[in-house]
Formats: structure tokens, C-alpha cells, sequence
């Protein structure tokens, strides 16, 4: 396979861009105030399905042979989504193998855009035997959640676009759960910007597979920003070890401190997955005092 | 004094607009669906200071006479912190007569704009009396928070900034508290679209106003919808009067429904005011399905 580089996130942008919104990446003096450095929020809460899977979801299945019938996926919620969302603009059919305990929201959603949901257990090993059961008696195409070079390209397309609105990006903070969207941004903003991770203590895998230089299993899934308490994937791993990515962790205080943050002060509902870099943001010094980014995720929340 | 008139508003705009944000209009295929119609949302949460108020404070503001000084007002809160802001940009000083009861989230925002705030009790009677002693022993000038040419003609912004971004906008749903922002829509509009009003069914004064023909007393402040707790002003009820108004009632129980249902799928975080129009426009028939407009107030709240 040809090495993913920046030129697969222009495709994916020209593929995927009659689909999706343009995000506004809104700032707020009084959030520059508080954290001390002048920060644009690139807001992907407010993306079609309410997250930035819809375009790695797009970019995969725009991807696709046109005689696919059937999609299948294990997700904790917001990946399911966009791809029943992105499968349902090519009236394909989406199975989304979820966890019983993915939040009601999440699970409300996958099935708002058509898709059908098979039940699992809450481990990544309860996902991935049920998602090869499925497989075995069906002939559904697999679209993984992040391990995948179209739904990297396809999340990379985030990044390239927060570049072009804001030229004068120098960092760009970003949460990693399975490390699709941080692993787009590596590629979107190599030679431009500075790619910072962020992850909650409690799902610190990616954090210490970078450290020992070798993949770590996930820890059990205790975190509450739920969106990110799968393991690092591989081809993901790959693209950060390369690029000697930093990530910074995060108490479960912090994150939920910053999620407050952000909706009393953007006024945008945001979900805890997405308050993750931003309160890594807040714990940190930094040399960059303007131009600071940072993807906020997510909007798929219960209230 | 000469009749407010939509080229107030015009002079409004041109005078404020260097100061106050173009606030984005969103919209929503899911709320689409709930509410069964094509809805435009105007969103003030993101207006300077978190409302709308900054609108007619800052063409008040800049109406005043080069040598005032300070200028004092009463406001439940977001008017104060409006205030605060505006008269900042000027050097001016702003006390605020607040209620000891008003939400914490709305006293620290008009502390953060520099306001200095002159507690009171929690009725329209202690407001007033607290601004006649303050008014006795003070130079400052007072800034009524609706019921003032200037006001309503800066309130009156929002409305025609609204219609040039939505030119088919047929209909303005709007929340009404003393009354600023919809007697400036219903100024902004005409000829152009037709205005209605909403209340919480605890708040009605203004819709039994209109109905008797005469201003009738504030009801006691019960609404969770604190921000329309106040009484419409005089200006405003004739206004309102003249151009014979719909106001819609709606519940405690429906007011916060639709709180919820903005905050899950438009995903911004809005004040229970600005949730009434939202909750007027789902119970009401209408014959324009599409073209429906609905101004979102504020998104002063603490999480």
C-alpha cells in the first residue's frame, strides 16, 4: 500500500465536500482571557450526524465499488452514525455492531440515520467477536471506525479546512481515541502546524504506546468522555510515532472543568470527548501565544 | 418626540455595527423534522456579552452626550451586563441595580464587563425604588433596559440583520420580556414579515395586554424563564399594540422541552428565554411552512 500523505486529504476534501458542512471556528475573548493564549475552536459539533466522523465516514464510503449492498461497523456511537448517515446518501444499508452501554444519545442517533444496530458488549473484545460473527454469516463490507487510510484521509480533511480558515494556525490541539482524527491532522498540517494530542489519564494508551515506541493495549474502559476509550490503531499509531506526536493527559476534573468552560462561554454544546484537549490546552505552557487551535469533536450529548 | 420608525433602525445598525458581532443564523434538518417546518435560527448567544441587549446598549451607549460619565440601569442581568460592556467601550461608568435573587451566571457577567452592581429586591417595585435613591444621590444618566427609543431601535437590529441573511423569511418568532426586542422586530419587519410574540403562561402580562387594549400589571416572578419576568414598557406595548401582535403562551414543561431539544440538536446553549419562541412555534398551526424565523435571545447560563 502507497503511504497516506497529504494529497489523499485533498481527494477526500474534492470527494466529500458536496456532503458535509464547512465548520465555523468560532473564539471568544473571554475563553482567551481564561486560558491565556488567543484560541480558535474549530466546531465539529455542529458537522452533519453532530460529529467529524461524517467525514471520514463520507470519504469510505464515497470510496466504495457501486455494487456494496451493505456496510457493517462496531462504534460506541458517533462513527455508527455517520456512516449510517454517509451509507444512507448511496442507499446502502449499515449494520452498527454498539455497545448496550454506548450513551442513549449515541445509540439515538445511529438509528436516526437509518442504520440498524446489533447489540455487544462493552470490552473491544466483546466488539470484535461480534463484529467477525456478523461477517462470517453476511456479506456486509467491514468500514472500520479509524484504522483505516479512507477514514484517516477523510478526518484529515478537519484539519486542512481549520488551516485554510485560519492561516495563522500554528498548533492544533486535538482528542485521540482510536486516532483517526489526530492522525489526519498529522498529515493535513505537515510543514504548517504543530499537532498536539490529548487524552484523558484513564485511556492514556496512546500516550504511553508513543512512549515505549510499540502499541498498547487500551485500558479498561473507566473514562467518562466515552468517545475515547478505544485503543490506538495501528496504521494511527504509524502516522504519530512518525511524526513524534506529544500528547498531553487529562483528569476526568479537568476535562469536565473545560466542558463547562466551553458551553457557559462558546454557548455551544460540546461532549466530554471533545473537552479533552481543551483542558489539555489549559494545563499546559506553550511557547505559542496566538494561533491556537483546537478540533472540538463532538456535540452528541444527552441533557 | 417623532414616531421610532424602521429608518431608526437603519442609523441604529450603521452606529452599533462596528462594535456588536453579525451573529450566524443555523439551522437543523432533525429540529426541521420535530417542528415540521423550515426553521431559521437567529443566534444571539453569540452577540457581545451573550444576548441580544448588547444591541440597544450599544446604540444607546453611543447616543449619549460626549460628557456623561456614568450611566445606571436595573436588569435582571443580561441588560446590566450589556450595558457595562458598551458604556466600557466609551470609558463610561455602569452600575447595575440588580436583584439578590438574579442567577449568579448573569451577576458575574456583569462584573466581568466592569459593571459595578447595586443590590435589590427580587420585585419590579424594589427595582424601582432602588434606581430612584441611586438616581437622587448620582449624576449618572439611567439607560432603561426596554422601554426607550434608542433601545428598541438597537433591539431592532437584530430583526433587519436577520432578514437581509434569510430574505425569505416570512415569519419572526420572538420571546418578550419588557418588550425591547420585539417592538424593534415588529419596527424592523414591516411590510416584510410578520412578527409573533411568546410568553410563558406565567408571564403573561404582555398577551393580556394586548388583548384588553391597556398595559396590565407584571404578573409575580415565577417563570423559570427569568429573563421575561419584567413588564412591557410603555413604547413597547404601543408598538406592539399598533400593529396588532399574536402572542403565544407556552408552559413551564414546554419552555424547558424545547430548551433541551435546542441544546441537543442545534447544539448551542441557549437561556430558558429563548427557548420560548421555540416552544410557541412546535404547539402553534401555522399556514408557512416555510421561511419561520425564530430569534434566540441569550445563552447566559451557568452550567
Amino acid at each position: 500500500m502507497k503511504q497516506l500523505n497529504s494529497s489523499d486529504i485533498v481527494s477526500a476534501l474534492k470527494l466529500i465536500s458536496p456532503f458535509i458542512h464547512q465548520t465555523p471556528v468560532l473564539t471568544s475573548r473571554t475563553l482567551n482571557e481564561r486560558i491565556e493564549r488567543n484560541v480558535y475552536f474549530k466546531c465539529e459539533n455542529f458537522q452533519k450526524t453532530g460529529a467529524f466522523k461524517a467525514r471520514g465516514a463520507c470519504n469510505a464510503v464515497f470510496s466504495l465499488p457501486s455494487d456494496v449492498r451493505s456496510v457493517v461497523t462496531h462504534s460506541s456511537g458517533n462513527h455508527g452514525a455517520a456512516l449510517s448517515w454517509a451509507a444512507s446518501l448511496r442507499e446502502i444499508r449499515t449494520f452498527v455492531i454498539c455497545p448496550v452501554d454506548a450513551s442513549p444519545a449515541k445509540r439515538a442517533n445511529i438509528m436516526r440515520y437509518g442504520g440498524e444496530i446489533v447489540d455487544c458488549g462493552s470490552s473491544l473484545k466483546d466488539r470484535e467477536t461480534a463484529l467477525s460473527e456478523f461477517l462470517a454469516r453476511s456479506d456486509a463490507t467491514f468500514i472500520p471506525p479509524y484504522d483505516d487510510p479512507k477514514i484517516i484521509a477523510g478526518q484529515g480533511t478537519c484539519t486542512s479546512e481549520f488551516l485554510a480558515q485560519v492561516p495563522e494556525l500554528k498548533e492544533v490541539w486535538v482528542p485521540i481515541g482510536g486516532g483517526g482524527l489526530i492522525s489526519g491532522a498529522v498529515l493535513a498540517s505537515k510543514g504548517r502546524a504543530t499537532v498536539v494530542g490529548a487524552e484523558p489519564e484513564l485511556a492514556r494508551d496512546a500516550h504511553d504506546s508513543l512512549e515505549a515506541g510499540k502499541r498498547l493495549p487500551a485500558l479498561p474502559p473507566r473514562t467518562c468522555a466515552d468517545g475515547l476509550r478505544t485503543q490506538l490503531g495501528v496504521l494511527n499509531f504509524s502516522i504519530l510515532h512518525d511524526a513524534n506526536t506529544r500528547v498531553v493527559l487529562v483528569t476526568e476534573d479537568e476535562l469536565l472543568n473545560a466542558q463547562k468552560m466551553i458551553w457557559e462561554h462558546l454557548k455551544i454544546v460540546i461532549e466530554r470527548s471533545s473537552a479533552v484537549p481543551v483542558a489539555a490546552l489549559i494545563k499546559s505552557e506553550s511557547s505559542c501565544h496566538d494561533g491556537v487551535g483546537v478540533i472540538l469533536s463532538g456535540g452528541n450529548v444527552e441533557i
